[in-house]
């Protein structure tokens, strides 16, 4: 069904404990879409870049479905940059320079062609601009999943609650769930946010996976143990990409649904942090993507006794 | 079949920002019995008290199937003391008050009728003293199970590795993983255990749920989201009583069996945390843990959508 999807496309430098990049094609919308590409194509984007956008990646994101009418290319401008050094534990980073260049004074732009959409995925931004995006679609989406992060919450937090009352599902991690909710608690967080407006919360929790709440249900799906994280850039975005994908392919919004969905963003994300930036996400295969996800099968499953083998044990105890 | 649970059985004065209490009833040795109690009776306990333990206490261990013939009463010495002080986030302590009493020299006895051991769980305890018990074993145990903490890691960590290499099942949080193999991944933190001498690993990791390791597989059982941690103290002995008490119940020792006995395992020691100390172990009935655990199946529960629904899918995209 038809996907919309909105964010930066950007360059990042990356500095992690196992080297260092110059600048890389990095931005939400990049992660987002190269991950919903697995599931549904094309996936229409909405964002800006500078003069400094490589063609190449341009085709790069063409030959994975990307449609790239609403991506803006401004002439007298640079590409969104950001660079970030990541500890040692991985779990932790410093932005060592943020130019928003592009991003400062970003009008998205809705083609016409774009006016089908069912599916919205809005990746961090301004949540003015996200909030524009959905006022300019003609008709509302069937399903609107939107991301942000710890730095709205601290210099637009009217902006952020009027974008809250908009949508269906909110994906943030935990250290952001926790300051937008003000409780410490992951099940109270969940339930302030939904009392914001969105119905359902994803709560990502990194290496110990991620949480899903909504229609008074929890499900939690495991983090892959992994012998290395190699780098995290893009690991969010890319998760909300294939859950929003997965959903978009499948077209049910329902908590059943959802689960799978969590596992298939689990599932990305986890491919995601074994490579620098998108190189990963670019070079999968639905087989690739197939095999990931019976490992999370695997993992995650567990089959209680039969009531009937139980009451057989109880009896000869 | 038959069970000994070997560790401390002991008072705590406990701190936690809900409240504070004066010496009530601890130990590793009590809360894995009460745990146990509800798998399988009787369970047959090893530990030493000193003449302030109360016979009410004791009173209670017994009505919940608790063997006291192998914990000594000492007359000269008082029982072991522990006071602590939990912060805020409930993931952190400070160890406040630490008096051995009777455990600085504790020489486990192991009385005849425990000689038909099959399930030995060695609580927190020095691991000379947990190497003893195996000793004076006359026939190895079908499954030996153990818990450590860092302090050995820091005093005795020869004597803990001599224990290790006799054991079949090591437990211990994320952190003790990380210091006993050195290693930051937890996959490779298991990977080097095992190396040590468990065939496998249960690596705890508190609201973020628990890991098993073993025969080539990993299990990820998850953390119950809660909306108050009250007191952690004994979750980790009361998982691990829950752990060994399933697998003694049901007498299977494999991997798919050590799957449900960690969500079992977790099941109870998400009781444990909702009061202080062990009153809510006290207080289980069956029905409450059978529900508890069919929360763990809700949470944890997810299914693929059949190939042949996913074929259809495809097809109408």
């Amino acid at each position: 069904m038809s996907l919309v999807v909105v964010g930066s496309m950007a360059f990042d430098a990356i500095e992690t404990p196992f080297g260092k990049t110059d600048k890389i094609l990095g931005g939400a919308a990049t992660y987002i879409s190269l991950a919903c590409s697995y599931f549904t194509r094309p996936v229409k984007a909405i964002s800006v870049v500078g003069y400094d956008f490589l063609e190449g990646d341009m085709d790069m994101l063409r030959s994975h479905g990307v449609d790239l009418e609403g991506v803006q290319v401004r002439q007298d401008e640079k590409s969104f940059f950001w660079s970030g050094r990541y500890h040692t534990d991985m779990n932790s980073r410093d932005t060592l320079v943020t130019e928003l260049n592009v991003l400062g004074d970003f009008d998205p732009k809705v083609p016409a062609s774009y006016q089908d959409c069912e599916f919205l995925m809005l990746g961090n931004l301004a949540p003015d601009v996200q909030r524009l995006v959905i006022e300019r679609l003609e008709r509302r989406p069937k399903l609107i999943v939107m991301d942000t992060m710890n730095f709205w919450m601290n210099v637009a937090l009217d902006s952020l609650h009027q974008t809250l009352k908009l949508i269906d599902v909110l994906v943030v991690n935990d250290e952001e769930a926790r300051q937008l909710s003000g409780e410490y608690s992951l099940l109270r967080a969940a339930a302030k946010i939904q009392s914001f407006g969105p119905k359902y919360v994803v709560i990502k929790k990194g290496e110990h996976g991620a949480l899903l709440f909504g229609e008074g249900q929890v499900f939690s799906a495991p983090g892959l143990p992994l012998e290395e994280v190699f780098d995290p850039t893009g690991a969010g975005d890319t998760f909300a990409g294939g859950f929003i994908g997965y959903l978009a392919k499948s077209g049910e919004v329902s908590f059943e649904n959802m689960r799978r969905a969590v596992v298939y963003g689990s599932a990305l994300a986890s491919f995601c942090v074994e490579k620098f930036g998108p190189e990963q996400i670019i070079a999968l295969t639905h087989e690739m993507v197939d095999a990931r996800v019976q490992k999370f099968v695997h993992l995650a499953n567990f089959n209680l006794m039969p009531q009937s083998v139980q009451d057989a044990i109880d009896q000869s105890a």
